[in-house]
């Protein structure tokens, strides 16, 4: 094809194709640290204009690149080269109407998060999906990277939520996957596969979604735990006492608490107590016949009998719930404000994570004294994130970003975890992989990739290296 | 190679080499449908000895045939063709301590489902995996064919189950995928990939699994509903009500209830009433506090003032429980012995169950009237069991096995659904699979096993057909 641009521009329409400075706000990811200008970004309407775009970007030798809401932390959905076209489908975000009598719905993958969960309000269903990202973030997105979030321990990732699918191949072939049903082992398991595959083997473009009862009521505490270890053990105590209503076992440092106070405005910590390490506890349940607060206060006495809680509150309002939420959600937004900071997106079995963070912690003085560590994260899950400040009265971290990566990213593969929890590999950490994963995981992937998308149209240079 | 069978027997030894009279127990499916006798089975002992194995046989191009308990109902755990090695992992038996901070466990392949029900226990955790078979069927047949069972809505299919695998790969490579945590996203979802790959792709040596508290009480009911229309709505209510609690949502017909009470000793039914349809209820709770009872209780009070229970009784004793579970699962047992019988194995989206059933029953009538049908399974994730007896008087099906499959596999599809549920395609369902899913499926799978599996080494004929 003579001029792929022109091409596209056929195939899409005005409102289907930006460039120039139209073009710009796609061009970077969130962290701003990846992303050359594309050729455009396109805008398809529907999956017909995706199938069409693909096959004539295919057909050119242009690189397809999906985006979602590009709040991704790993730079998989902006382009790695100029020859390649970025695919937005921030103009495919139908809603269907849920089905209550199965828990599903019908969804198009452009649909933002947040938009999803007001429009089953009314409804009495909710889509347990929950992070930082949610007002941004689209479902196509989150199904690439297979999102995690908050409560993925009690609802899963998006691989356990997702029933079907309909993806665009990279030859322009539409597969549809798109069934209703949890059981369903008519072959390989197509729907999981594309789940994490962050765009490298076609483009989600609906899906149907599990949908779960909403929580007709909640309890939340905040607590200061004795520390990491006492926060692991009322973690595992809470898992069989209150097992079916936990929603939310979160935990930042003292270091994280520190810095939101003091960069995050309106942020106000209300116990009298400061601790190293802290939990925020939810449960909810379906049932308003359950003694949900009575429950959560009897954990919390045994917490504290047994020297695990020093300190703590259950939320007596929506809105002190709302603050206690507040202190973990600002973690992120108050170590950026601190200035230079190194991310590390960990998991660890639950168990282990006290061990994690003292052995982490060595490590981390060892390459550069007084580096400041602040891990937050999902205790339910055994996800940390393990992020860095430069120690005080420096600015940066003395050039060692790549040896903190690769000293973390050891350990936490030595412990039995992962490197890349719930954030994915996109084109900061394939080299990570490359050194912790053994070749026959590596040249596995690199087959599906080959047997999927053997021309290489889709987001190359993302998740995984070929050998070529 | 010569002699690959001398090879295999330096190989595996004596104890992991069978052959002749030794070998014959294994050479048939369950429902004694399939199998040819192979060369021998195969009974490694170790990982290594698996990997030296399959490299033989690919080297000989001797074909791979992983057997676990052999429970299967669609013939993908036997040979094809005698030029075949079976593969059973019945000496891989071993057991690890369970993590209990972490809740998880590793297990070799060969553990049967049971024995590991057993050997949890004393420690407070369960695997929520329960299905008729569980006396025999073994984690790595489980894996290979995704089961579902009777919890699944609640806690999973073995996808959901499996945090970590190590995979013999078809070239004798070993994939060491033992990791531990629920958050791992570096890179293509491995894991869930070889769940229901039936053993197409490579042989599960050894699984990391997700475990769960044991639940502390629990509260089982049998109903008598008025329609399926009733049972439906009925089970919606139930999972907004007793979302978190409800671990058992059954179903079985009057046609089933008759071949049970008629061919099964010691069967009782216990209520006055009979009716279309019966629902087995059983909510679970980990936690002392919750009024289980009363939350069924009034869930019951409330289905009987809509007019959709029409009788009832919750268990009063374990011994009552364990009677009511026998009603629903000695179904299969009473129509077996009714004589000839058709099984389908099919799920349709939860709220379409009643509509389902009811088309079903046209299409099967007008096929041949008087076909007795009897479906039974698990309303909670619309699988359906719908197995057919023939009109009473006659023996056969007319051979008309094919027409009911073929209308009932389109009838599934054509509701969102799925012709092959839980227990696969294997050698039976491949044909049916090639008529109701598009091409760019079929390709796909094609794809991905030409991609692991380019020698066609591992179970071929199995899940799906090669153009080649």
């Amino acid at each position: 094809m003579a001029d792929p641009v022109s091409a596209l521009q056929a195939i899409l329409g005005s409102k289907g194709w930006l460039s120039g400075a139209d073009a710009e706000p796609y061009q970077r990811d969130w962290l701003n640290r990846y992303g050359v200008a594309p050729l455009g970004v396109a805008r398809p309407a529907n999956t017909a204009e995706v199938a069409a775009l693909v096959l004539a970007c295919r057909e050119a030798g242009v690189a397809v690149i999906p985006q979602g809401g590009n709040t991704g932390l790993c730079g998989g959905a902006v382009a790695g080269q100029p020859n390649a076209v970025i695919v937005s489908l921030s103009r495919m975000t139908a809603i269907g109407e849920p089905d209550l009598d199965s828990g599903s719905i019908a969804v198009e993958a452009g649909v933002v998060l947040a938009a999803l969960h007001e429009a089953l309000e009314p409804h009495g269903l909710m889509f347990p999906m929950h992070l930082g990202a949610e007002g941004s973030a689209r479902i196509g997105g989150l199904i690439g990277t297979n999102a995690g979030g908050s409560h993925a321990f009690r609802y899963g990732m998006m691989q356990d939520l997702v029933l079907g699918l309909e993806v665009v191949m990279p030859d322009g072939t539409v597969w549809d996957g798109l069934r209703a049903v949890q059981k369903d082992n008519a072959g390989y398991q197509l729907r999981k596969l594309f789940c994490g595959s962050e765009g490298t083997l076609g483009i989600v473009t609906r899906a149907i979604l599990r949908l779960y009862p909403t929580p007709r009521q909640q309890a939340s505490a905040l607590l200061v735990m004795s520390d990491f270890a006492g926060a692991v053990w009322f973690g595992a105590f809470l898992r069989g006492e209150a097992g079916e209503f936990l929603a939310g076992l979160e935990f930042f440092s003292d270091v994280g608490l520190g810095l939101a106070l003091k960069h995050v405005p309106d942020l106000a910590y209300q116990l009298e107590t400061r601790g190293d390490v802290y939990l925020l506890v939810e449960l909810t349940s379906g049932s308003q016949r359950v003694p949900l607060d009575d429950i959560l206060a009897s954990a919390l006495e045994w917490g504290m009998e047994h020297g695990l809680v020093v300190d703590g509150a259950l939320a007596t309002s929506g809105a002190q719930r709302a603050q206690f939420w507040r202190l973990r959600e600002e973690q992120p937004e108050g170590q950026r404000l601190e200035g230079e900071q190194l991310k590390h997106d960990i998991s660890v079995p639950p168990g282990a994570i006290a061990r994690f963070i003292e052995a982490g912690a060595e490590l981390c003085h060892d390459i550069l004294p007084g580096t400041r560590i602040n891990p937050f994260g999902h205790l339910g899950d055994g996800n940390i994130h393990y992020n860095l400040s430069p120690p005080e009265g420096r600015a940066d971290f003395d050039g060692k970003a790549g040896a903190f990566a690769d000293a973390l990213s050891a350990l936490a593969t030595e412990m039995g975890g992962s490197f890349a929890a719930e954030h994915g590999l996109g084109r900061a950490k394939i080299a990570m992989a490359d050194r912790n994963r053994g070749p026959v995981e590596r040249e596995l992937m690199a087959r599906l990739k080959n047997a999927l998308d053997p021309s290489g149209t889709m987001n190359p240079g993302v998740l995984v290296r070929l050998s070529q």
